[in-house]
């Protein structure tokens, strides 16, 4: 099993509303939970109440498109409103992140980070000392976890920041965006993933459950072909749709079925007539 | 600031409708997220999809009510489905609990456990070798935490198993039961919590949410007076009420005016209006 570490701050932990895409679950993609991997469900992450969708499901889609015999785990570590400093060596998100990214190696074979931050440094004049911040994170994360040449793939700000609502504050993130770039050309297999045309929640920070979809092909393009993306790809819609028009499976149909069942949806009689409808399909 | 770890299966974990009951927010009670501490907001547990209330809400609500001017975090380490088998010293359950505590215990003193576990053991005769495994989970935690004397507090499997949906395999809870009351009696600083009276989801398994809230206070109870609770309290659906009729502080009106303006139920004008009426309460 391969495996996928999740750290930045709250675009990559994700704040996409769920009800806005079609659900994702697909039983070759898992999550870290206490340590072990359980089949993802969104939000993959916890680290605030409003924790929705990011851009790891439909890489991890993306990424079981290409390997459709194996499985990939999320390790999912971001945490909203962090600040490039409170990613340093010696900071409790990095160890922690670390400590979650060892757990999850005892049982799969880490194959790169997704990392997706700036928005708290996007003010202040704070992208002056941004990129030698940023460039020391990634090679911490590779020294401590024993991979020097581990791909990082690094998502730009969105051009809706600065604007409206919570984003207001982020008037300097192009001033980041050039910063990340430095950085990413400067580093080892490592590449950018354009977020043009990406739109926003409400909020005018967030990106939105759809863009988020597509800010993950785009990931995983960058990943898959080692490339900078540059600009929105031009089938990202199309790749969706194959991904939302995938079969389920028996595995997941009962996982579904029992998740009903949980929630107080059908009776158990109910439960196990389509229990058993499931079973002899 | 003082900390609580939760650790056992799903019924600790807490599966309870979110629906059913009030919201508790206290901007005292925290939960620990990527190691840090954030204001606590259920559900707690993220350890699946169906993860909602549990007792320790309503636990940390109760515990404040005797120290008002303190703060108190919850360390979120239950794990639906979880055996004894799997809480055992070198399990990863166990390993990934013991490090998450001990990043809580960088920034608070632990005080207690809460445990609560035998579902996934009420068969097959298990229970013949299940005292013997629980006693070695509690020495294992104490020792690793340096806390030989680190108070546990265990609760009662539910009357309500071996009877109906995903409980009608747990036919031995009353096995399970004996050999728990067993334990707790030849542990020091342990205390046994009655589950008489407590209901169930629909599911037949999980306690609902209007009896985790109850058995929160029972726990409570032994944990404050350190004694064994074993019939409900006479006082817990008023303890109850006065936890629910606690007036909003500032912070916790502005974190959920903050919640409802991330997921999109207010515009940014609106926002900003009700934040400048709650600013100058």
């Amino acid at each position: 099993m391969k495996s996928i570490l999740l750290i930045g701050q709250s675009n990559m932990a994700g704040r996409g509303f769920l009800t806005d895409v079609p659900t994702i679950y697909n039983e070759n993609i898992e999550m870290l939970r206490n340590g072990r991997w359980q089949m993802m469900a969104e939000p993959i992450h916890f680290d605030r109440e409003v924790a929705g969708v990011g851009p790891a499901a439909s890489f991890a889609s993306a990424w079981l498109n290409d390997y459709p015999e194996e499985k990939i785990g999320l390790i999912p570590c971001a945490e909203g409103g962090s600040s490039i400093a409170e990613w340093a060596d010696d900071q409790l998100l990095t160890r922690h992140a670390l400590s979650e990214a060892k757990f999850a190696m005892e049982t799969s074979e880490l194959i790169g980070i997704l990392w997706h931050q700036g928005e708290n440094d996007s003010l202040n004049g704070l992208h002056k000392v941004y990129a030698e911040k940023l460039a020391a994170v990634f090679a911490h994360f590779r020294s401590e976890l024993g991979l020097p040449e581990l791909p990082i793939i690094v998502g730009e700000l969105p051009e809706f920041l600065g604007k409206s609502g919570f984003g207001l504050s982020a008037t300097e993130y192009k001033e980041i965006n050039h910063e990340i770039k430095k950085v990413v050309v400067e580093t080892e297999n490592c590449y950018l993933v354009s977020a043009e045309g990406l739109t926003a929640n409400p909020d005018g920070i967030h990106i939105d459950a759809v863009s988020q979809r597509k800010f993950g092909i785009r990931y995983y393009e960058a990943f898959s072909k080692k490339i900078d993306i540059l600009q929105p790809l031009e089938n990202e819609e199309k790749q969706l749709q194959k991904i939302y028009a995938r079969q389920q499976t028996k595995n997941e149909k009962i996982y579904r079925l029992s998740r009903s069942f949980a929630l107080g949806e059908l009776d158990f009689q109910a439960f196990m007539t389509k229990f058993g409808e499931i079973s002899n399909e």
